[in-house]
């Protein structure tokens, strides 16, 4: 991703963007074929002098103006007369921000990958895990069993929607912006229409009814995306990091050379992938509300939203993406502790059966009755520091109604997760249907993403 | 919005929840069809003690477990038995969270309403002002004219991207939650799917794959929504705070008693609804952020993430139907002053259309030669105080070229708004086609809306 | 705090600053003396009809213009003649800083108190515990062996930071706002500065050398205090809700009647006081971005930027508040349960005891061959489930260097806390000396607190 | 600020860290004089593989993991046996934090500077245009006169706030962090307390009551005085912009080669270095809300919190820096239009005095009925576009108390503009005697803020 943001790649996309428009705009017969075909051919990152650009725009205010200023040298020295047609009708900010959906298209599609990988990842471990037993937790404490595959099925259903989510925004955000100075494409007299349609043809870009200069909610949908994609992210990595406690020990980072380790404390493996997550977790919150901020615009050209983009884009981008390779690698080399997820269930002595314990009773004694025995036994139980079961056991009135083998079944928690197989069968389906879907997208990518500009030099 | 998330309110959704998972029981069998009956009509607000309710819910940690307890007082005096049957299987969370979706369900209702009002609003200033001229600006500076229609148009625009999204995320976001204590339903033992989808058709709520209490991206991503819609609303408020200046004078708030006045200063109409929305446009990206940060919840019930939510997302529905409002109420009353936005075009004597100038000088002297010229014009004109136009009449080379008629022609800024009326066309077209879906959509609402638990009780 | 914050406290405030201001112009021979008193005696806030205040204000754009209408109205009543001299020279943002002012000195009084409250108890439980041993833990892993106290400690040790802050922000922060319509005090004429003077005196504030009415940094660095101090709080709960693990064990909220129960899970005690305290760490830090946001504002009086300090302000407040009250009852009702973790600092065998292993043997060995001997024999407890010490005793080398009884001490984790003790004693030497600090600002706070409108009438 | 947080900046502060370490630790005879010179003759960055250590870290968890791998690797090879004791009893975040408070030193070093640069600049405005007449503006309205010195003398004001903050924090930030594992200093014994001493003395830091890792409230104080400075800049910025509207045209930022033009249209001045800050006041609150919610951290060691530090404390320092170098030159090279300032004040003609001619009449007339006369003066003036003076001297009423000669000196705005030279002398004084503060500081500065680890090699 940081190669996607980087400042070579953005430049690129800015040349693609001029290339395609001195193409469209001879298609259209505003400019002559000729200094179109001359332009296009100096649209390449390697004839510019990048450190100057980025001097120069400091002062300038954008990089599309030094851009522009080099790139007409460029043409000039190859074609006096071509130099003129350059960049014809068009604003900085078109150049910019039309550049910046095409990576936001480069930047979607390593996304969508990034996802489906981490889904496939995820999906196995539901498969692997659907019936390895956990203890439920709620507020930290131990509620009542479920299964490691349910809590990764939970984690996949929000992935699922992720990908929903993708598939709704790309068409809206993946456009062109092109309106020249004000929006209204004043210099190209009657044939702006056609020009904005040919460029938006040229750049495979969808075409909004209106340039959106100051409009700047695809842009920052597109980083809330994002923004939900890391809090997922975090969510999985506040349980993977729980259950890597010392005293949890259900799960550690796959070892590896120099992770995580320390020299001294040979029985610390440190949770090094999930801080990275989680780290970026507690970042994109902050980054994102800068981008809601910044939607506040001054009339057809913002004095500083919009520049707060520049920079806090890519960051989002990137945290997200990082996060998303580590979570992936994370999930993948997870080691997985079941008999210490057993262990752990087992830790309060049938205290997480209370509730079924109190249902079975509940059937033969009326729910209030059976509701005050199971807790009178739970106490006595905890402080006694014997099982629940035995405790029920020596119990004259609960021992009437259910005998040894009854309570045994009763004390088994793999009879007690419900309806978790359905559910995790449920989100699974959901999820090959999505991956289905990935499966076409990704070839539609293979298509669309050669980069423009360099397709025609 | 305030009635929508009063406290009374809240509590409604909740009982309608209980009220409806007891109906839902009784139909799949769980419970007796009496016992569910008997439940369903104590699940009315009036019978519960408010102000106890709030006070044990700082102890008990949310508001459903007093809520639960208050009402099995009540069930338990209408019919003993029933009491055991109350919130069958359910976790607090399931209460709270369902009841969040219908208050969701309300509260989108209310800002569909609300955006389609603003859009009828603006679309009509749009058509009205479709060919008032106006200096279009840059980073504040005058760049080329627009229209004052088309600058509505811009905010047309996003609006109907607002209502494509609602329509995108309502069926994914109001959805039910029922999990019981873990996400499991294992106190339902084999017939929770069937329980969950008789609730959450009862509730006429979609019925997720899966449970979700600690996967919060419908919630945050709902109030993403009201973030675009704010942002959009602050964007529409500085444009028009700008306009307001003494020294620009554009437009005006609608007078009205006690309005933005001042005693010792009539000339003083003061922005306070444009004042008002920029407030909710500085304050809901930062509720926003605690929102997305609040994602990373521990196993399967947050510790701190979830109860933020609490407060959080009312506010920012709040703050989003208020500035909606204060919008509406303003482009509704907008006073708009065509004839200074004139004089405030002409005030730099034609430099606004220096960029036409040399577009038809370029015709006939190439574009290089006719930059250098309009520069040297247009510097002239701003050291003599000028208009430009004299100075270009004046100018051997330029009025060899270009006639008086011709000039004067060039310096109408209404024959130079390039395809700003078909713009505006697209726009419009596009309005109407979401409008029409809107109508379709309110249509639904009038049916969907009733309050499910009145409707049984 | 949540009566510091309340609408007719807020009013209240804001008559105190009238009847201070015609006060002090009397004295200053501005106006009256008679009118003075008149407008003092009626600046009480039961003479209001506050809900016309709060509806007027949506239109007047803030709520000192219809209070001062409201108010004249009382006055003319009282003495027709009296009516033309309140509010003199003074404009609406006057009255509502310098009463928010007012507003901060009573919240930051309690807010002294209360961080008070809770150093004492943090002191008592690091006294208590300075020797309890506890597993010292680094990315939630199990390090060396610290005690409760120390960690505790550190706790004191913020809290003490956080009233030094406090003593040097209140002098900046608690001044008088009074600049008339822009800040010239124009229609006081020579006498501005005299009033000025004279107003600070009646309010007990501090004078400043200019207004500042765009200038928000006071308000902004005082909410960011109460940020400081929610990120602390949150720190300690999030402390001690790892500690209230079912696994971990070390901790439990204190029980009371109603609190994180659970009906069917008598084992359950849900950490409430820590979830509703994390809660509020999540919450504040994006409120004060919008705080931090809002100071851009605009010339002589902001438009939005002040406006959204309005109810952020309190918001902050009254959530620091009540998480310092939570964390302050949570300490002081906290169950501890030494035995869980000193068992848990043995739950690794030994393990956390590498470090000071490797340092005994390495005086014997070099530090270096000291190193490999230890590690080896960490991996081979780690693989046997046999304790560190077992292991080094029946290792050939290590046996030759370390006798019976010197590995006994050397696995004895409190001879290996270093310093804690020392380390305590310093930072309870901080805290007793801001202890006595406190003791006289609360005295002060005795005299100055009393509310001066209240005063006079 | 760039170099200040450049990556080899940030590893030659934490090798100053290793380095003073040895050297603290040979003083206190811990470890032999000839080692901790062969480590202090090591610390060099030169010697070091920077890209290697960037790669190791990402699994390592964080720099120090690999950087004292690659340190030891390096000792070893200058003497075996000095390489035993590098690091010796410190961990990762010791060396890090310290590291930060080293980094921290310069940075706000550079900060001070740069806030005297700009309070000159502004004190020299201040002064210049202590009596050009402007307009006060209130929501973006006219009120009254001020003059434009006096707005300066506001800004100049907040940056004496900002000196004085600084010079609070720096003491309580600028300290030494060193705690060993988990923050007894176990593997020093019963020296802990005496190296911390001269390791402190070393690096010249001050030296705390304790360690504190997981306690940031010191680095996210000092970022949120970055925020207070970024949020006073974009209030300059946010005003001078306003001023550079084209239809204001008070000020213009200064000309240069390159500078916020348009090739085509040549009225256009951009404020493109008021963009720049006005992007940095956006994106600062959002990266220090990620770090007042980065505090909630665990234990003794964060997962997450800490490491979200990282990037964001370097980057709200870079903006800052960035921001205030930027408005610095603007101001210095302000274009000020005094004549313009003047125009606007009297584009309302008179009713800006519309104040001063309620006072003037009142003193004959009771306030009651010369506010009644002003008022409909002022109607009668707005509807007929005559100056308020005119109408006035037309009054049968007003020409009776007024005569020509006290009308004109009525409507003379500079004689109406309060106690804004005593204000401005009163801002002036504080700023001075701040400067001569801030010389002192510069001085010590100068000694203190040599590289320790480069002096003693």
């Amino acid at each position: 991703m940081r190669a996607v943001f980087s400042p070579e790649q953005t430049l690129r996309h800015m040349l693609a963007f001029e290339a395609a428009l001195a193409l469209a705009e001879a298609r259209t017969g505003v400019i002559p074929q000729a200094a179109a075909e001359v332009i296009a051919r100096c649209c390449r990152v390697e004839l510019l002098d990048s450190q100057r650009l980025t001097n120069d725009a400091v002062e300038a205010g954008n990089m599309a103006i030094p851009l522009v200023k080099q790139l007409t040298g460029n043409v000039r020295e190859a074609a006096t007369q071509a130099a003129g047609y350059l960049h014809w009708g068009a604003t900085s900010q078109d150049a910019i921000d039309s550049g910046m959906a095409l990576q936001l298209r480069e930047a979607l599609a390593l996304m969508q990958r990034g996802v489906a990988s981490l889904s496939a990842e995820v999906a196995a471990l539901t498969e692997k895990h659907r019936s390895t037993l956990l203890a439920g937790r709620t507020l930290l404490q131990h509620a009542v069993p479920i299964t490691f595959g349910l809590k990764a099925a939970g984690w996949l259903d929000a992935l699922v929607r992720q990908q929903q989510r993708l598939r709704e925004l790309k068409p809206r955000v993946l456009v062109l912006q092109f309106g020249g100075a004000a929006g209204t494409l004043a210099s190209l007299g009657d044939r702006g229409l056609a020009v904005a349609a040919a460029l938006a043809e040229e750049l495979k870009l969808g075409l909004p009814a209106i340039s959106f200069h100051t409009h700047r909610d695809r842009i920052v949908e597109t980083a809330a995306w994002c923004g939900l994609l890391t809090g997922l992210l975090g969510k999985m990595a506040c349980d993977l990091s729980l259950a890597m406690q010392t005293e949890v020990g259900e799960a550690l980072e796959g070892a590896a050379e120099g992770r995580g380790g320390s020299s001294t404390m040979p029985h610390k493996r440190n949770p090094v992938a999930a801080a990275a997550v989680l780290a970026a977790a507690i970042r994109v919150p902050g980054l994102l509300s800068t981008l809601f901020a910044g939607m506040v615009q001054e009339h057809e050209r913002g004095l500083g939203g919009w520049q707060a983009e520049w920079e806090t884009v890519p960051e989002i981008f990137i945290l997200t993406a990082r996060a998303l390779e580590r979570m992936t690698a994370l999930v993948a080399g997870l080691e997985v502790h079941p008999e210490r997820m057993r262990a752990n269930l087992d830790w309060t002595q049938g205290l997480v059966m209370a509730e079924a314990a109190t249902m079975a009773l509940g059937e033969k004694l009326g729910l209030g009755s059976a509701h005050r025995l199971v807790a009178d036994a739970s106490r006595r139980a905890l402080a006694e520091h014997r099982s629940l079961q035995a405790v029920l056991a020596e119990d004259s009135e609960a021992s009437k109604h259910l005998g040894p083998a009854e309570l045994e079944a009763l004390f088994d928690p793999l009879l007690h997760t419900g309806v978790a197989q359905q559910l995790i069968d449920r989100v699974l389906a959901e999820h090959r249907r999505v991956l289905a879907e990935h499966r076409r997208v990704l070839a539609e990518y293979r298509c669309a993403a050669a980069e423009p500009a360099q397709e025609k030099t």
